[in-house]
């Protein structure tokens, strides 16, 4: 069994973690910085973690990819591996920490403004003091309540909001945070509820355009959203003229329909905006590249063992 | 009794609150919005409540000031009021909900570098991401363990720190959120276990230049630091040269020496440090001025009776 790791991140103890787990299973294993510098005999690797869009879709001794990311949408479309039968896992539970610091910031900037003092400061600017809004009785939905929504969910309920409401496919999340879980079948009964909209779906069939334009007519008048999740989830013209128009106070986008955001797109100059580059699940906070090799781990050791995978995605539904 | 109310923020369901209030104790009633329009009857006013600096030092008829904000610093210095006997009561404790936000959210921008990200994405720049660091697994300490800083300490509670601390005068603090609280005695055993210090002490002698040169030096290497008590408490060149150095890996200043930051500050150009201009505080938030009034309105029934006031400051401590 050989086993490749590419990553240009991990550091010596994760790469301890992972070779005393090879070594468990009795397995050969090679590392990578990326897919441009694979060692020649592991171009046939059986199980490879990390980032291997090329090896995914021309290696047919490819038995087992672990993405080290956790959107796989470009991995569960036909033609993503020549291994039809390859195993795909994902690394969904790793960013949900980091990721919904990502949405507390964003959203408090917007909320206090912070967006705005921190421009004119930047600029040797010290302005008066503004209306600001806070999260503290506000009323938020999450519409995705897997790892992200449910550590988001977590912190928002520190900052003690009016109402904090979940939305999934099933409507059935565990999650004590949430005052109340909805099936998605509900979420235009929600939406008018949302004076805080956060995103963090996986880029699906059902969830492509999830947030309309008449949904985005559904929130209550100086909402505000924020996306986490995957950019195709959001009508971009209808989200832009929502904020020209005042309809909604802000957004803050972190994923869009095409990355990197194209130098026409009318986003960059949108009101109201706050654009961040696909940084919110940044694989290099500590926790989650310790989280995200040890569940690579966790599953190395069922593989070898014959037991189903923990992180295994069901390329039907797509995470 | 007359009873003057200064402010340019209160909505009617607050005005309403402070009339049915003044009706039950039989106080004459009168409303401006600032200290240059106040009503000629009431230049004599026995109870202010808003922001009176001039009629503090010069009516002789005023009995009680009370403060719609929390850092009452130069109504402590001589010569604040024309009656020495002047009762002083402040807003503490209605502040600590909007602050705690601007903390975690400034925190946050430093730590994930969103303050980067923003800039960038602000010129049209989409820029590859960079190593963040998170508030989970981080050790936190809190200089002020007041309303700010146990409403911090609740949320910050949230996002998994390895450690979080306050230091106080007293060394005694009942808020759980805080793994140990101690003494200011020893700040400097407590300093090397802040790789963020988060800081809110009101401006007193005892607090003028605590964080000084010195102890900057004793934060651990890549410390972050937020202010949002009194600009007093830092030395501003040393936190400067610090940043500069990158002994700190970033600041973010909501309150200076002078204010509003002078044009020719050197902060306005130091590396990683992030200026708000004393907006944390700021009164608009529902919350926040909804407290305000029912503090006030609370000691007003108080004065009325013969109690004691609940939010009075003690002017030898300075709050």
């Amino acid at each position: 069994m050989k086993v490749l790791v590419i990553s240009d991140i991990l550091e010596e103890k994760h790469r301890e973690l992972i070779r005393e787990t090879a070594e468990k299973v009795g397995a050969t294993l090679g590392f990578c910085e990326n897919e441009d510098s694979v060692p020649k005999d592991f171009e046939d690797a059986n199980i490879i973690y990390g980032q291997a869009k090329r090896l995914a879709a021309t290696s047919r001794s490819l038995e087992w990819l672990c993405a080290s990311f956790a959107g796989v949408d470009s991995f569960v479309k036909p033609g993503a591996f020549a291994n039809e039968n390859c195993i795909l896992t994902n690394s969904a539970g790793a960013y949900g920490v980091g990721i919904s610091e990502h949405i507390i910031a964003v959203s408090l900037m917007m909320m206090r403004r912070i967006t705005e003092f921190y421009l004119e400061t930047t600029a040797g600017e010290w302005k008066r003091p503004r209306p600001q809004k806070s999260l503290k009785d506000s009323s938020i939905v999450a519409l995705g309540t897997g790892d992200i929504g449910c550590n988001f969910a977590r912190r928002a309920r520190a900052f003690e909001p009016s109402a904090l409401y979940g939305v999934c496919r099933s409507g059935r999340c565990s999650e004590p945070a949430f005052d109340e879980v909805f099936p998605v079948g509900k979420l235009d009964e929600v939406l008018p509820k949302a004076e805080l909209l956060v995103m963090s779906l996986p880029s699906t069939p059902e969830t492509v355009g999830i947030l309309s334009r008449e949904r985005i007519n559904l929130l209550p008048d100086g909402a505000y959203v924020v996306n986490v999740g995957r950019g195709t989830a959001i009508d971009e013209d209808a989200i832009a003229d929502a904020l020209e128009s005042g309809k909604l106070a802000g957004a803050a986008l972190d994923v869009f329909n095409t990355e990197p955001l194209p130098k026409e797109s009318r986003l960059w100059h949108t009101k109201n905006l706050l654009i961040t580059p696909h940084v919110a699940g940044n694989l290099t906070v500590a926790y989650t590249v310790q989280r995200n090799v040890e569940m690579f781990c966790e599953d190395l050791l069922n593989y070898a063992a014959g037991k189903p995978l923990l992180h295994r995605v069901d390329k039907s539904l797509g995470y």
